[in-house]
């Protein structure tokens, strides 16, 4: 049995989000998997280090899976990349291919990630942006997102981030940084969280909270009130999935 | 009578083309033009710089357009430009608008205007410049596309690098100016021309010529030859339409 761990890319507009759905084929994990299938001729199963909701991107998605074949015999990646990015639907990449040991696993062994909150801060909304950030033309005061981030940084139970209600597990987690940047020549705000990982809608909850803390609907200080009351209804809107990026999974 | 100047952006992907056409709704021109009569409450027809083919996406184009309602009484086209842009398509914006002479003329009053061909050349195709740029992942002689490009600097007959065999007019046009820029941090190749007026097909065909150069298919040193042979049998392919840019039109 050969094991291989990959990268991938994808744009989420298209797709039921990266997870296998009983009733559609439309995610990004069911198209990863059949054309894997298919060029490798026999059924693959794929694992993911999490999923990602519908419209969210990835620019580097890990997923490993194990298979028969030795597929980079004589090959360090490129003609296997070449030729499955040639199947692959235009919105998904695979970015890179290599041979792991049987025990990796994409999710289990992840240890970090960063993800991406991107926002369209120009006018009337950048045309090419309108699938890949989220558009918001009134004016933030970026310094007090960057108090509110401060206060999020370290070891929290972030049960008011989270949208699961019925979470089980610990809901408690590490964020070692938040980086606040403004690309004034492409009018973005970039919101880039790293974190020891992430509850389910975290990422989005905390850009829509300090979103309405940028607007002036809210202050920095509420932030360690939040984050004590372990209530979602503490904590700010959920904001919109076309905004986020996985950038990076670390092992 | 009230005159307007307009500037538009737009994605072309999923249109076809600018141009009002008999059997199909479906242009730029005419979401403009439907959007705009509905707003005023009048019909409206607008007249562009120039039309852009299918796939062609524009940052600058330009209209003017007539009409009985004095638009901008007791605003300087940001409430206008607001209302507009919530109905308009997301891949067609409005950015500005402004009084003009009402004999000002977007196409005949032209001066000078800017196109832009972008390649994506990274490895395996930048997804998210799938409908924004040509892809090409073979390695490119830069300094040859930069020789063959200052040969096609000032006035000629553009005949060989024109799509309509049954031009009446003049195919005699002036290049100022043919930038060739590498964006390596997006791996991103740029060719940015400004004439006084290019011929049909006129940018995708001298992109088509010169990535040729680049990839070592023609040399610069033919460029003379193909501009005086008056023949498009001697030039290179028409480049696909989805990397090309309408930047910016001078008057």
């Amino acid at each position: 049995m050969n094991s291989y761990k990959c990268v991938t890319a994808y744009e989420g507009t298209r797709y039921n989000g990266w997870q296998k759905q009983g009733n559609t084929a439309n995610t990004i994990q069911c198209k990863l998997e059949e054309t894997l299938s298919k060029m490798i001729g026999e059924p693959i199963e794929i694992t993911a280090s999490g999923r990602t909701d519908a419209g969210v991107h990835a620019l580097g998605q890990v997923f490993h899976f194990h298979c028969s074949v030795e597929l980079l015999k004589d090959d360090d990646g490129i003609i296997f990349l070449t030729e499955i990015n040639n199947f692959l639907p235009k919105d998904i990449r695979l970015l890179n291919i290599e041979s792991c040991s049987s025990r990796f696993h994409a999710r289990l062994n992840a240890v970090k990630k960063t993800y991406q909150y991107r926002i369209d801060t120009s006018t009337y909304g950048n045309l090419f942006l309108r699938n890949t950030a989220h558009h918001i033309a009134s004016p933030m005061d970026i310094s007090a997102i960057k108090n509110g981030a401060s206060l999020l940084l370290g070891t929290h139970d972030f049960k008011s981030f989270c949208s699961n209600k019925r979470l089980k597990k610990s809901s408690i987690r590490t964020i070692y940084d938040i980086h606040i940047e403004e690309d004034k020549s492409n009018n973005l705000l970039l919101f880039t969280f790293t974190g020891n990982g992430f509850l389910y809608n975290m990422v989005r909850i905390l850009s829509g909270t300090l979103i309405e803390i940028g607007l002036g609907l809210r202050t920095p200080e509420q932030i360690p009130a939040i984050l004590e009351g372990c209530d979602r209804a503490l904590s700010g809107h959920t904001a919109p999935a076309k905004g986020l990026f996985l950038l990076h999974v670390f092992y």
